[in-house]
């Protein structure tokens, strides 16, 4: 495991429009400001910035409070539960969250944003162009805040990731007593997702965060979607 | 928010026994450590060390496989799912877990650790001697590994806290563009927690990790149990 983490905020990446070169931003960003990226740091970037460079934008009418809610149900392929304007569905992507991840905040008035398409392949663009510019070894993970059952308060998760095993599997290892562990698949890509959150708020327009010190074994191959959506048949919990 | 935080295990705890001062063990750790606690740090503290500095202990037979099987159902309030030896059931407390939160990896054979009675509670008392010992405001939150519904993967959450706000409420906050924000309140607490964990781990027997930088309008009253539990009759998810 890390013994320690540093988390911090990458600023003066500013307002994201549709067509930006968002890599581009946030190389700019990371050039102009204190911290260089390193080897291993992990880049964890806001869906709200990347629907919005990918044009993921719809034009809803601004008047209209329930203007989103067909665009809601285009962008599920199951309903769970509805009360009055908030939905519970499934995504295309097997993500289950309010609204199927539709944002109104942080938008424009008349607009709203999609989630990205395939958030693993955001990533990816991503962290391609990050190890270019860059030639070091960083992951990207695709942050979003959902809510969850049976706990107040949402955490962000991870959407997306290129260049990091989103479930570390420590299956196998042995405890501290030397008896084989039981429950050992940690989702590490939430909980760096949900680290990054902490310096990046709601309201400070602050959309890309680094986590550095993650052990290097977390490193790899992986995507959230194949490794980190659960297979309805192997969920006890739904 | 906090612009940068820094995550570090505490080392040198080492085996925690029925009866301990965990507090008292996690004061030496400090003192013969590299990092001294600072103010508005938060000491993020194992349920596994919690319970058995409490005693939670209870002696099963350890050549029967399915011996915790009894001692989930008295640790149940109500039983959701139930799949072989996996039991998803809801504690006292108001969690939803699985196997009502019994340990029985890192315990050694012969035994089980339940949850702590009251892990607010517990959490208050170690801040307290935090407090009292080291003169400075600092929060502490025991964490728990959790699966959870639709990905896979365990996480740590909150399941005490003392000095810290679990949820940190931005209702009423306008976003970047000045529009009021819709869904606000953020589960600080389990956020801490998911970023604790990614320097513990699960094998290496470091049960204490410290969380530097978060802002200090986070600090104050309020405890897990209370505010980051969510009542059914709110839960859509549910």
């Amino acid at each position: 495991m890390a013994q320690r983490l540093e988390v911090f905020a990458v600023e003066g990446i500013g307002e994201v429009r549709p067509g930006d070169d968002l890599a581009g931003l946030i190389v700019a960003a990371v050039d102009a400001g204190e911290h260089d990226l390193a080897d291993g740091d992990v880049v964890v970037v806001t869906q709200k910035v990347v629907s919005k460079a990918e044009n993921r934008l719809v034009a809803i009418d601004p008047d209209d409070p329930h203007a989103h809610r067909p665009l809601v149900l285009e962008e599920s392929v199951r309903v769970l539960r509805r009360r009055g304007d908030l939905v519970i569905s499934e995504t295309a992507h097997g993500f289950i969250c309010a609204n199927a991840g539709i944002d109104l905040s942080n938008v424009e008035a008349g607009w709203a944003a999609l989630l990205p398409e395939d958030p693993d392949r955001s990533a990816r663009r991503i962290r391609d162009a990050l190890v270019h510019r860059f030639g070091i070894g960083v992951a990207v993970i695709v942050s979003d805040t959902f809510g969850r059952p049976w706990r107040r308060g949402v955490t962000d998760v991870a959407i997306g990731s290129a260049g990091l095993r989103p479930v570390v599997d420590l299956r196998g290892t042995t405890d501290a007593l030397g008896r084989e562990l039981m429950v050992t698949e940690v989702a590490v890509a939430d909980e760096i997702a949900a680290a990054a959150e902490l310096v990046m708020g709601k309201a400070d327009g602050i959309p890309v965060a680094v986590v550095r010190g993650i052990p290097l074994d977390w490193l790899g191959e992986g995507s959230v979607v194949g490794d980190l959506v659960r297979p309805p048949q192997d969920d006890l919990f739904r």
